[in-house]
């Protein structure tokens, strides 16, 4: 009764794994990444001469303004993935009201997006349309085995409180509601983009039901994606530093590489007028993600740009998704800037592992 | 991958229900009791002459005064279970610093006690002892074919951090812990005594990590005990008014009638003074306990008695377990009183479920 996990699936998840270590790799000086394809069309800007920090920002920053479509305010804290020779995306949109629900968008080059007006209209497995959440916000998407996931923070029904919903979809098209994750509260639900020892493994962070004064990530498994378990620890706030000393939380589906899982969290600081989110590195083990291998100890961005500093929450950065090319390493982070923009961030994959290294105090 | 519910499982659950509806009942006038047995030796005393409350308190309270081991300071929120002929109990102790602990009682009349000095050791299922936990409070105890479960409010390891532990024992020597339930937060998990259509049931209060300022009912399912998922929200604080608008949450195992299961529950109302813990009732439906049928407008008993009004934390009655006599309907309520003591109350399950549904504004 204890360990219902069958030898299928852990033969299933040995196989897959197995197929990645032998699948083509591009190694860089700093380790190898698994599970993701060659990106060349991915946006791109090269590091600016004089940038003394591990990423920079996108010149031509925000990429989403302000009254992206008729109907809304502000898109941010969204999420994209490579889709059909382009890109598609699930974005927040807060609505003039300031409401926020989820959206559907499509773009050819990651940067320049049509959006639908319409929020996504979730369907049940019968393909019946679900009753329409308060709210749903921050969404991650990721692909496992061809189906493609969408978690968010979604409204528990008729509670007015915060858990994680999930959905899938084969085609963009339809996508099929799940059950919520888990109990209220809980604002941050990120998927690893493969199964772990046979399991469904999700990054998460408890919450209240307000502007929550605290937030440790936890992790969380499934097999099936409708009951969830052994639920682990795996870092708390406020090891590193007064940056991170309110709350933690994971950000965008984590990179697997062959030094760890490295995992893109925001980090909030608190001061007499009000929470600073910023964003930093963690490298998690491959094998058992509630292990921490290196923690940075410093933020690699905090808010300083205008659409950073200066939106309807000013100085946050909540980092939600990344693009990769898994050719050279380069990494494109799309940032909530502000609860107000959608901005870029570029990197390389290996220069952060190296930078997370070096910058370690564990 | 949607629905794992084994077509076993349901077989199970549907010949258990079928031999408990074809077991010798006892009828009242206000619906049956399942599952239970006659208990004759309980403690029971006469509703007194005056009385116009649904249930009343022991003369002889309180049962548990304070102080009763020399390393404990006070036993309350605790549960009791007819056990060989007798009864046992795991008890909520505080101990001289203040931090609860799980200890192990028994007793000839559930009346008079004998408490081991040293809590409760878990251990895990190889019978290796469990890391200690900060903190264990708040026990319930019940019985589903054959094993006895134990669900408490535990430390998350390592975050001092409130979640729901669980533990299953035959014979009350070895207590096998099992995963915690659930994430942080979570304060009470009590579980149904039966299965559900084929799968554990649990009621809970997702909360935050202090003196949490709210809390509603929940239910979340399990085939295993080790993951859980399809979370349903219960009721609302406040739908009956002012005595229950802070908070409320589940109380002793719920007592399965003919006329729904008759849950007690805790809820609380806040003062310029503190909280005030009050008890009451609902009737939730047999087949979907997420459905309430009849929900009491006020509570059936609140802090009035020196015991209750007087203590380490003033105000507070907090039911953890009942002893039922199936055959006459009479039901023992064991209570924290004050967060200090233990006491009891007495009540009929026949006339609850009729005071319920005559109390009920729905």
């Amino acid at each position: 009764m204890l360990n219902s996990e069958t030898n299928e699936e852990r033969a299933s998840a040995e196989k897959k794994i197995a197929a990645q270590k032998s699948a083509p790799k591009t190694e860089g000086s700093n380790g190898r990444i698994f599970g993701l394809s060659a990106l060349p069309n991915m946006p791109w800007e090269d590091k600016p001469a004089g940038c003394t920090r591990p990423i920079w920002r996108y010149s031509a920053n925000p990429v989403i303004d302000r009254n992206p479509l008729p109907n809304v305010a502000r898109a941010f804290n969204s999420a994209v993935i490579p889709y059909g020779g382009g890109y598609v995306g699930v974005f927040r949109m807060d609505h003039h009201n300031c409401m926020p629900h989820l959206h559907f968008g499509t773009s050819p080059d990651a940067l320049n997006w049509t959006f639908n007006e319409e929020p996504i209209q979730f369907v049940d497995e019968d393909g019946r349309p679900m009753p329409k959440a308060e709210f749903t916000y921050d969404p991650r998407v990721l692909e496992i085995d061809g189906i493609y996931y969408i978690s968010w923070c979604n409204e528990f029904p008729g509670t007015m409180s915060p858990t994680i919903g999930l959905a899938m979809t084969e085609d963009f098209e339809t996508f099929v509601q799940l059950e919520n994750a888990f109990l209220p509260f809980n604002r941050n639900g990120v998927l690893f983009p493969r199964k772990i020892n046979g399991e469904f493994v999700m990054l998460n962070r408890p919450s209240d039901n307000g502007h929550t004064p605290f937030g440790d990530i936890y992790l969380s498994h499934s097999k099936d994606l409708i009951y969830w378990g052994k639920h682990r620890l795996v870092m708390k706030r406020g090891a590193g530093g007064w940056w991170e000393n309110t709350k933690i939380g994971p950000g965008p589906v984590p990179i697997e590489t062959s030094e760890g899982w490295l995992v893109i969290y925001h980090a909030v600081s608190n001061t007499c007028n009000g929470l600073i989110y910023s964003m930093s590195t963690v490298l998690l083990d491959r094998d058992d993600p509630a292990k921490v291998l290196y923690r940075a100890n410093q933020p690699m961005l905090s808010p300083e740009a205008p659409y950073e500093t200066t939106g309807f929450t000013p100085n946050v950065i909540f980092p939600c998704a990344t693009l990769c090319d898994a050719d050279t390493g380069r990494l494109a982070i799309y940032c909530g800037a502000a609860d107000t923009f959608t901005s870029l961030a570029f990197g390389n994959v290996y220069d952060l592992i190296a930078w997370t290294k070096a910058n370690s105090d564990g």
